[in-house]
């Protein structure tokens, strides 16, 4: 059975506290989504400002192939927006529940029924697809909703949502009101689930389970408050997981991680290590049973392939590493220590795991070159000299000292901030000596004090298109940036040069 | 009917990617989590190397409230290991599902079940208390699994576990085999959900509504890969949806969020903004329809009371934004503009948000002072010089010049990055005139260049206990962070003058 994905990113996702986009912006992501094959796309909430009824317009103009909806509130100016921003399809509701009916609409039921009824109406006079949403439907009163959409319905609605507006829902119950819903309407029915408890997934599906046909989701989860059901968890949780009935979306999987990568920097929302699909850690091991397993059959630990959502499996040894996976580790390096090496090693490394430290493979590299007495293995680039200033009526600016293989290089140059002065500066040795580019960096700090801990990612690439990343972690966001390129730039050269060892 | 919760944040939180402890670290974690009031802590797998033995030791030599578990493979080594630690309740597992039966541990179904029947009876015979876990117990085949559980309850287990190993099961699949485990065994029923899907929490759910008396839960969901079900998202679901069943736990509710904060703090795993409960968005709210709503009633618009878990509603104006949030915010200052003015000031705010800007306190009270004229609203505290320096053989050290109700003042000093030491200056400076401290120091960032965008958030304090934050977005991280304080002061200063004015 093929489920449609409405995605809200735009809409919902952009009702997240401190996301505002620029019309530039929103059709960026618009496109991205286009791709990525969804079937409908909210494009926003035309009424509300005139950079969003830009943003829509441009949104409708750019020939898509997904369905393109705004949303309205149960009134004629906002419909009529709805159709100055070039849309054929909106999305309208008004709430239901007795909360919102008393503190906020200050209306009675019958009231917002005859307003959903003229809303759709109205809609339908103007040519338009409506998709009707009794807002708080989970706690509407459960007669009352089966009314209201079933005259919605005969009002000439095309498609009716329950939205779990504040995420309130059980799974069982958002069951039992989809159910109701299809029978009373005999109308295509969405959800729209908030993640309040963590449920919007379970929730979705379970209305899609009880016949719901549609699905509106954000990537990224993002939205207002604890966000909405997730397009990635919950498209591949349809594709994936063992239901009697076979689902299907017209989700192109294998650009899921572009998407959610995309989006998170667009919007400036970060996703979670632990995010389900996306996260940085969901297709990464350290623990020496599954490493173990992974390496003998990666579905021991891992529930799909991470190259089915665009992604890579990647390990790491800490303190619960085994052999086995720091092994293949660095057998990836053309070391193969024996038996009893190994068990030196991986002693090195649990001593270090138990001080609280993270191990990178350039750490552990550096521990086997000791246990195996192997000069190679050495850090190959030090970095013996920093300095980087910066402030108001200044470019920041570095001075970078290298020693490599024995010999010492300088650089200066400035940049946006202190962090890239001082890449800049890197690059401008390691450039001219091996074609090596820092692709991608990424920053992580705790909330708690500027004395607080950060943790710096780096990807460096070489001519030959090897990226390594390596991990930084420290105090000074500066210096710790610094420590984790150095870090990667040996990474790959020992790479390299490992490779240059076995084709010799 | 009061469920058990089994909190494993100190082996599966610590087996996260990345992650390695301390022995001071997993105490400190240890405590908190006992005061949080979970009835059990898995505190370690004591085998794994001699820090971890000893992180054990020491937390089972605290005296906490809480039952104190460790996990041991079935093997008597491991089982040895965890009495030396000072355990007397273990968490024993062995795969037996055929794809690690095959892949990873070489066995067949009948010596897997041996193994496990065997240290079962080892464990009994050394006084412990065991629970039994069926490793991948979702893939293992549905009758094997129900004929292991009833040999280990035969062979003394005095609990069994459940674990969803990758993550693959559906609500209702968890729900039938927690069902035939119950029947088999006649003993308390754990589960153990990971997150591969977005699905632990509802699994977890949906194994306690079929007869589980016990979920194994991590705080903020960290753990392997996705994670694991969260303890924050299970407790506040089984405390307050709307389920036939009354249940209970015994979680202190208000202090999840510090428990939260806590433990994101020592082990290094951001939680990102739309996390249910403990997201820095989940209890905030940006849009005029929301804001409208939750002005009038907060229950409009959020499931549960922030206080419930330890946290306080907070508002913010953006493109979205409509005049009763925007005019409950300036209140908060004293601000009282007319219908004409709130619209001006509106307007102004739809034009910064539609260019993609986010719009802080401090920003709305400067468009409302130019609309109302009031000279008051203006900043008062301007930065008028700055300058930092840091590098490798040097402690960072900054110069900061602030013009404070148009008189100069100028500060130096040193701290453990670039940013700590530009804070110092800054606080070196307001704090002798006004007793403000910087309470709180965030910083996120997105992936994807050193020259990518940073966004800073800070809280400062006043002597009287006022706390205000402010956020700050740029390349520079340095001077971004500096801008974002200069933010705060400004706000917490122009609250006490309009205080003041006020009381006048």
């Amino acid at each position: 059975m093929k489920i449609r994905i409405f995605d809200t990113t735009l809409r919902d996702g952009e009702q997240t506290i401190g996301v505002s986009l620029s019309p530039d912006q929103k059709l960026s992501i618009a496109k991205k989504l286009d791709e990525l094959g969804v079937d409908a796309i909210e494009a926003g909430f035309p009424v509300i400002s005139e950079g969003e009824l830009k943003a829509v317009k441009m949104i409708t103009s750019e020939g898509l192939s997904c369905e393109i909806a705004g949303l309205t509130r149960t009134i004629k100016k906002d419909i009529d927006a709805a159709v100055d921003a070039g849309l054929n399809y909106i999305h309208t509701f008004i709430a239901t529940s007795d909360i919102h009916l008393e503190h906020k609409l200050k209306m009675t039921r019958d009231q917002a029924l005859e307003k959903a009824i003229e809303a759709v109406e109205y809609g339908k006079s103007r040519g338009l697809q409506v998709e009707f949403s009794a807002e708080d439907a989970s706690r509407t009163d459960r007669e009352f909703l089966k009314k209201v959409f079933g005259e919605v319905a005969k009002a000439g609605a095309d498609r009716v949502n329950i939205p779990d507006t504040v995420g309130y829902s059980t799974p069982e119950y958002m069951a039992k009101i989809t159910k109701d819903t299809v029978e009373a309407t005999k109308l295509p029915v969405s959800v729209h689930c908030h993640n309040d408890f963590g449920l919007a997934v379970a929730n979705s599906l379970a209305g899609i389970h009880a016949g719901a046909a549609c699905a509106h989701v954000t990537i990224n989860g993002i939205g207002e408050r604890a966000g909405n059901a997730s397009l990635e968890e919950l498209s591949m949780a349809l594709k994936c997981l063992p239901y009697d009935q076979k689902y299907e979306t017209n989700i192109k999987s294998e650009l899921i991680y572009d998407a959610s990568r995309f989006i998170s920097k667009t919007v400036g929302i970060i996703v979670q290590p632990n995010k389900a699909i996306v996260g940085a850690n969901a297709f990464g091991h350290e623990s020496g049973i599954h490493t173990h397993g992974v390496l003998s059959n990666p579905l021991t630990y891992e529930p799909i392939s991470p190259e089915l959502v665009g992604r890579k499996r990647w390990l790491q040894v800490g303190k619960h590493a085994g052999v086995h996976g720091m092994n293949a580790m660095l057998s990836e390096y053309g070391v193969k220590p024996t038996e009893e090496q190994s068990q030196q090693i991986l002693d090195k490394v649990k001593v270090l795991g138990d001080q609280g430290k993270q191990i990178t493979d350039v750490e552990l590299l550096s521990i086997a070159s000791d246990v195996l007495g192997e000069k190679d293995l050495k850090k190959i680039v030090q970095l013996t000299g920093f300095s980087v200033s910066t402030g108001i009526g200044t470019m920041p600016y570095a001075f970078v000292k290298l020693n490599i293989d024995g010999q010492d290089h300088v650089g200066t140059d400035y940049g946006v901030g202190p962090v890239d002065a001082a890449l800049n500066a890197i690059q401008k040795i390691t450039g001219k000596l091996s074609e090596i580019r820092i692709k991608d960096y990424g920053l992580a700090s705790i909330s708690g004090g500027s004395s607080a801990l950060c943790e710096v990612t780096v990807k460096v690439e070489d001519a030959l298109g090897n990226k390594v990343s390596a991990k930084s972690v420290g105090e000074d966001i500066v210096t710790t940036s610094v420590k984790a390129v150095i870090d990667a730039i040996n990474h790959i050269m020992l790479k390299k040069l490992l490779h240059e060892k076995q084709v010799r």
